[in-house]
């Protein structure tokens, strides 16, 4: 077991009508309130209005329409400059984790006098943020319950994923009624994208019975409850447990102790979704079991015949590389089984920026130093293999 | 799944050497130190000097022997009091969860003008309390982590257990190495009082595939790792997994969503320990299996079926009430086989006071609302089956 020294400071405010809290938890703030949401789901669904209800005693300016993989310029710089005009004091992110991602990227820039890009890219090290609270309407990222984000800037193909202990949400407000009207797709992709930060922590060369417990405990309760929110999509318990399992999925609590990984597959990822803006959760999906395939060997067989065995039930009295290969198509099959479009073609990627994306990575990402190192060529075939 | 409203703003420090970081958690917070401990263990390793030897520069008063199952008069009230003398400004707590456990009622009691009692009875709720850091010694309570302390008032025989959201440890520090010297019978016994606390959630109306596997994670390292560390105190990897899986105990991250299950073998237990100052963590293996039993129906049947397939690896295809059967005893064996007295007589509790320890929990441990209701002839009924 590794030496790690952690921390999660966030109150997690969780069920349906959690939000009836908002008041009081904002309250204890600040008055002065930055709104982040993003294209306008939280309109249609209701959520919108009923926050604004509960604070009418607020000052609130808003920052609406941040998107998908969210980017620096405009809505971090957006974000940062209204902050500064209207000297906000809590900053409130309603939606998902791209919208509480650029929200942590706008906490840090609030207080730094210089260009926010320094803190993203780690030139300068925060000295402080204002406060977050989210609300949060997909279950996937785990931004709610940890202190990093992904921020793309779109004109250099940089996804940069930055964290700052400062960057802890305050207050997370979890309802799962708020996820009932989650599309198909994106929440497969949100279960693809949590099942992914769990075997990021999984494929590792040091874990403890307790920390594999807790994530193959994490990966069945994904799979079955993804599966259960599609047949349908109300299904409150579902809904709930499915959101609870992926809250968990970046702030290290399912692997206290466990040697690093290197977080392969995002750093693959990365590239794809800063290049051709694919959705995060889908291109995980389609990288995992290529690059589980790649690095199928001698060394790290003993880690696949384990979460073959104990996430899909493989009979332990086949042979190593049998339950192993076995557990990589199971992993594969339950993707497409959800119905995530399962080659880089069917999300609109082909051969032809594979190289440059491949160097990207390897220029970038540090996958030198992953659990298994790889280099511009092992991921220019993880690429190849995805395609 | 229920709502939640859970935080636990705990530091954890973990692993071989972490103390090294002491002077700098200590000191963003305080330079006035109360250094609680017990009968002086850590002095006999050599704890104590490296701790003292670490904070040449702070002003240290001491409180030691405290005892375990902590008592309100002297220990309690004499921290409060030196606290107050000397305008202490942290607590730094080296020991065990008896050390700990009356370092949170000092803490509370320190910042109150009344008789700290009010506070440990709920007659009044702490509005503030004094930051507390620790050096844990021993893997049991789970007390490093969670906001929790059990104090004992000798002449009402009273054993409170107490809870308040200021009493989280600011840091905790887990040196798994300092556990090396814990005797088999504690290391036992903490054993024993951590897989109770999993049990005590395990065991409720209402629960997730999520919450299920991490406690049968808990439950299973921490029978795995006890016996590794009976065989060998020395090995640093299962001291260090029994040391987290206990971490985890008392502060509902195992357990999130969970329905209350009304903690009945700790209440039961209370009395044990208030009435003879028993092991807690004997009391507890001793009571549990007989709990267990007292309580098998076809209501709670699925449990346990659950329980003896998944912990214990029982084949599935017997029938139920073999399963839970079996499942109950391979509990009391396992107690027995890390070398715990599995009846009251061996632990010098003979029938005498059982009728009075029955009416005393009954009135003061709130069982009638446990997830199965126990009156006080079903506690007297317990007790009995475990003499």
């Amino acid at each position: 077991m590794q030496n790690f020294d952690y921390m999660t400071p966030t109150r997690l405010v969780f069920g349906e009508g959690c939000i009836a809290k908002l008041p009081e938890a904002l309250g204890a703030i600040g008055r002065k309130v930055l709104l982040t949401y993003g294209g306008g789901s939280i309109k249609k669904t209701g959520l919108y209005d009923k926050v604004r209800e509960l604070l009418p005693d607020f000052e609130i300016t808003e920052l609406p329409d941040i998107q998908p993989n969210p980017k620096y310029d405009p809505s971090v710089l957006d974000g940062v400059r209204l902050c500064k005009e209207n000297s906000i004091e809590v900053i409130l992110s309603v939606g998902g984790g791209s919208v509480l991602d650029c929200s942590k990227a706008i906490a840090a820039g609030a207080l730094y006098d210089g260009d926010p890009w320094d803190l993203i890219s780690y030139k300068v090290r925060a000295k402080a943020a204002l406060p977050i609270v989210d609300i949060i309407t997909l279950a996937a990222t785990g931004s709610e319950y940890d202190c990093g984000g992904v921020i793309s800037r779109t004109e250099t193909n940089d996804k940069i994923g930055y964290m700052d202990p400062h960057l802890f949400p305050a207050v997370s407000f979890l309802d799962p009624t708020y996820t009932f009207t989650v599309s198909k797709k994106q929440t497969a992709a949100g279960c693809a994208d949590a099942m992914n930060h769990i075997m990021e922590q999984y494929f590792c060369e040091d874990s403890s019975l307790l920390s594999d417990g807790f994530m193959e405990a994490g990966l069945k309760s994904l799979m079955v409850n993804a599966k259960k929110c599609l047949a349908d999509p109300n299904d409150y318990t579902a809904r709930a447990e499915m959101m609870l399992a992926c809250t968990y999925g970046c702030n290290g609590i399912y692997s206290l102790g466990n040697s690093p990984s290197g977080w392969p597959c995002h750093g693959m990822e990365h590239a794809l979704s800063a290049y051709y803006d694919i959705t995060h959760g889908e291109g995980l999906a389609i990288i995992t079991p290529r690059w589980m395939k790649h690095i199928l060997s001698d060394r790290t067989l003993s880690r696949f015949v384990k979460y073959g065995v104990n996430v899909f039930g493989i009979d332990s009295s086949l042979g190593d590389y049998e339950i192993a290969e076995k557990a990589i198509q199971e992993t594969y099959d339950f993707f497409l089984s959800i119905g995530i479009p399962m080659t880089l073609r069917e999300v609109g990627i082909d051969e032809s920026r594979i190289g440059e994306m491949a160097r990207h990575v390897a220029e970038n990402e540090g996958l030198e130093n992953a659990w298994v190192p790889l280099t511009e060529k092992d991921i220019a075939d993880i690429f190849t293999a995805s395609l």
